[in-house]
């Protein structure tokens, strides 16, 4: 499948637009063919206007026709085979065995979601029946089940070309409840957004749905991606990327006449404790760990450790000692695009003009987007006096941060903002002893880890993948794992309607065979 | 009890303040004692504060002390008797039986939280398994539930001095999810608002709970409330009320550092389509129905029906002219405050200036806030020309929209806004044939009605009290019923976690018996 530079607008491929732009070979800093063009603003109402005349064929589509939708696109994400490993791996400079676990990753998320319109009681069909006899008054019959909200705009993520991009998470999840998606594809890899493009207009063309079930467009301005949030017809957005960017979009949306939800996940610094028994038992192998996550892919994920703290004490200086020789040690290589690179060199830059020292750094990367692993190493009093310290910084670096005390863990941890994840390492009594700092990190995180990794993100029913702002803007809800569907979606209620006129899922003699709430006992 | 003009901030009564103000009778627009002050912005402050210093020990408490906690707030409720009543009738001059049958939907808001959270299955516990074995890496052990938020403000309604101000839904709801409450209550009810408070205030004592979980403010100003949303450690707002206050409060907590959620319900129009074969068989008696609901408590209700449309045909001036009687013969009360009439008559100047005619005028209610019923009625395309014909006007008011044909009640529902409420008439092949306006209808309201009036709100699991903006700022969420504990709550998962320090919830051994998705299995 050859490259041509296109869009997807309600099924039809368009190949022009505004300025152009190109992806870059971050390896080499090349560009890479084929020349896309920003979507001009015409082209993103078409966008939204072919969403929004699809919707209530979309949503009132069976079940079977969505989830199939999903299958055939897993299946074609599978079938472009090693063509779209390659463009990613060429956009990108993310590892090929890294690419395809994200491919399988995206591959999986699709079935969920196919698995969960199969079985349909994720609708939480609820059903009251009336008592005519009641008194004061008789009872109505009411009933209610999730419908979609109506288009949402998905924004494709630089570090998850796959699996948080046209047809990642957000997407899979929005069909799944029936709403029609317009991705805004992240200019970073327009390779791998077109290919997959194709993949999903022509599984929706082979559905027999509308062809405004799937836009795709390509920009880098921010506003084409504020025209598209802006749109009267739209009506939720799911962003993925940096704090800066998800907070634009939620105040756009958020300043409309009528206001829409905004799921932005917004990375975090994923702090580790490592708790005093656990430190000196086996601090250098938490140590270990923590750097070998905080390095992968060049600390380009959501969930990248940023920030270890610890108590001195025994086992602290032979930890801080095996994180500053694992930094050291480490060979830097190419982030996924040139405005990362600049990104992460701006964040060390600000963190440079505070009391902070560069501990270890590893090799420059001599790919053209290449940088440099870098330690920083932090007394707690300097974190607690500078937000700056406790705010995320993008790439391969890690705050070492050592505490004098317990008292000292526990005022940074009751200082951190929302983040995505808290790891805790604890052996022995450590969690009785420090109860209060893991309640404090408890509270400002999405997911809490023990002994562990905050990095491999398990794509299942359990996982919570958002949290407290600056993590997420609604901690109410989560971006990975089927739960993730409950943002597009909201109740509504039948009262006293006639059963032949009912959606199926709320029947009395429930032909789809869900599990549903009747007279407030689940069945 | 007598009142004495009080606050209370972390348990503790505060008479002093700002400005003074008292409770107005509306029947004869004297003045209530006692007077009550403005809360200062200390004591805004302080109850927040006192709030947040209340979470962790409240968000931890056993479900059995909340649950008990609620049943003890609806007891004192109930212990109140005679003088709760008598105030709420003085401050409001709402009916007697009609406050009698609001507590009675209070006490039971609170028994039915009281009983979820005794079930302890409304945290939607997963569980996910570890699978040491799997390849290429092994699966994580992934457990979650919901927790609560953080301090929540409520700002009580003018229309519901029970069920939806001090210890009304939105204060039971988060008190069950185990966040602390910042009640701000409305001005119009300051002396019921303090009996109630003061229950909740003796309530929490008992509990041996901190005084934070609950404080009341009184307040006029809009400064005293924005203080409130704005205070940093607040963690989400419940509202009802008008659009341009939710829509204030919405707006404020959107442009924080760090934005919360705001569900604010803000009233609607609650549209009721009259199809053609019901208005031909029994227009008459359709008519009276829309009539009396209307005009139950001066339409002092957010489901009050303020629409009502039909086409032109067999029945209809019937139809038209049972409406216009029975508004004639009418009679005007005293609607809850002065402010509401005054709002009620801008609403009804506005509407003046459009090309409507005022069909019927009841009486003028001889009371100091009287008002006057009154029906307007419209063509299809001069409601459609203008929006202001659209939107709510709140209080005893209907806008009786004929339509020529089919094509303009379709036009008709597609030009709606969110509304909480729609309600169709149908008889024999009414719904079929009007499958298009219906299906408009449905994806712009929160709860759609057959054949009967959208005034009184079930409260019962399956009620969804909400809709698409503007009805709400979410339509995610509902106000009504056990659903809207979702509010206030987040999803927490812990990763890896030692069984002995899981919340009991997520514990191997479930000793709480709650229902829990195992492995993707609900048991």
């Amino acid at each position: 499948m050859s490259l041509r530079g296109e869009h997807f607008v309600g099924g039809v491929a368009e190949a022009s637009g505004g300025e152009p732009f190109a992806a870059c070979d971050p390896t080499t800093g090349a560009a890479l063919a084929p020349t896309y063009h920003e979507a001009a603003p015409a082209l993103v109402d078409a966008a939204v206007t072919a969403a929004a005349d699809a919707m209530a064929e979309f949503a009132g589509s069976a079940p079977v026709v969505r989830a199939n939708l999903l299958r055939a696109i897993a299946d074609g994400l599978v079938a472009l085979g090693d063509e779209l490993v390659a463009r990613v791996c060429a956009e990108t400079a993310l590892a090929a065995p890294r690419v395809q676990s994200e491919r399988a990753r995206a591959v999986l998320q699709l079935q969920q979601f196919a698995a969960l319109v199969d079985d349909g009681s994720w609708v939480d069909a609820r059903i009251d029946r009336a008592d005519p006899t009641r008194q004061p008054q008789p009872k109505p019959d009411v009933r209610s089940m999730r419908v979609p909200l109506g288009p949402v705009a998905v924004f494709g993520a630089s570090n998850f070309p796959l699996a948080y991009s046209v047809a990642g998470g957000d997407t899979a999840s929005a069909l799944a409840a029936g709403c029609p998606v317009v991705v805004k594809g992240h200019p970073a890899h327009p390779g791998a957004s077109e290919l997959v493009g194709r993949v999903v207009v022509e599984a929706v063309r082979r559905a027999g749905l509308p062809g405004g079930v799937f836009s795709l467009l390509h920009g880098r301005s921010h506003a084409t991606g504020a025209r598209l949030v802006a749109h009267p017809a739209l009506a939720a957005v799911g962003f993925t990327g940096s704090h800066a960017g998800g907070r634009a979009l939620f105040d756009l949306a958020a300043r409309r006449a009528r206001p829409i939800p905004v799921f932005a996940e917004m990375g975090s610094m994923n702090p580790v404790l490592v708790l005093p028994q656990a430190l000196a038992r086996r601090g250098a192998a938490i140590a270990e760990a923590i750097v070998a996550s905080a390095l992968l892919a060049q600390g380009q994920f959501c969930t990248s450790p940023g920030l270890v703290a610890w108590i001195d004490g025994p086992g602290g200086d032979a930890f801080a000692e095996t994180m500053r020789a694992k930094f050291a040690a480490s060979q830097g290589g190419p982030v996924v695009h040139p405005s990362i690179r600049a990104g992460f060199e701006r964040s060390l830059a600000e963190v440079a003009a505070l009391p902070v020292t560069t501990a270890a750094q590893g090799a420059l990367g001599a790919a053209a987007t290449g940088v440099c692993p870098t330690l920083l190493a932090v007394e707690a009093a300097t974190a607690l006096a500078h937000p700056r310290l406790r705010s995320e910084i993008y790439g391969p670096a890690v705050l070492a941060v050592r505490c004098r005390d317990h008292g000292e863990l526990l005022a940074l941890a009751q200082a951190f903002d929302g983040h995505l994840t808290g790891t805790v390492h604890a052996d022995g009594d450590d969690l009785a002893a420090c109860a209060d700092v893991v309640a404090a990190l408890r509270a400002r995180v999405g997911r809490l880890i023990a002994n562990g990794v905050p990095t491999g993100v398990e794509v299942c029913g359990a996982m919570v993948h958002g949290g407290p702002y600056p993590a997420s803007t609604d901690a109410r809800f989560s971006a990975v794992g089927v739960t993730a569907i409950a943002r597009w979606t909201r109740p509504a209620c039948w009262q006293d309607w006639p059963q032949a006129a009912l959606p199926l899922e709320l029947r009395d003699d429930n032909p789809r065979g869900i599990a549903r709430t009747v007279d407030g006992v689940r069945r």
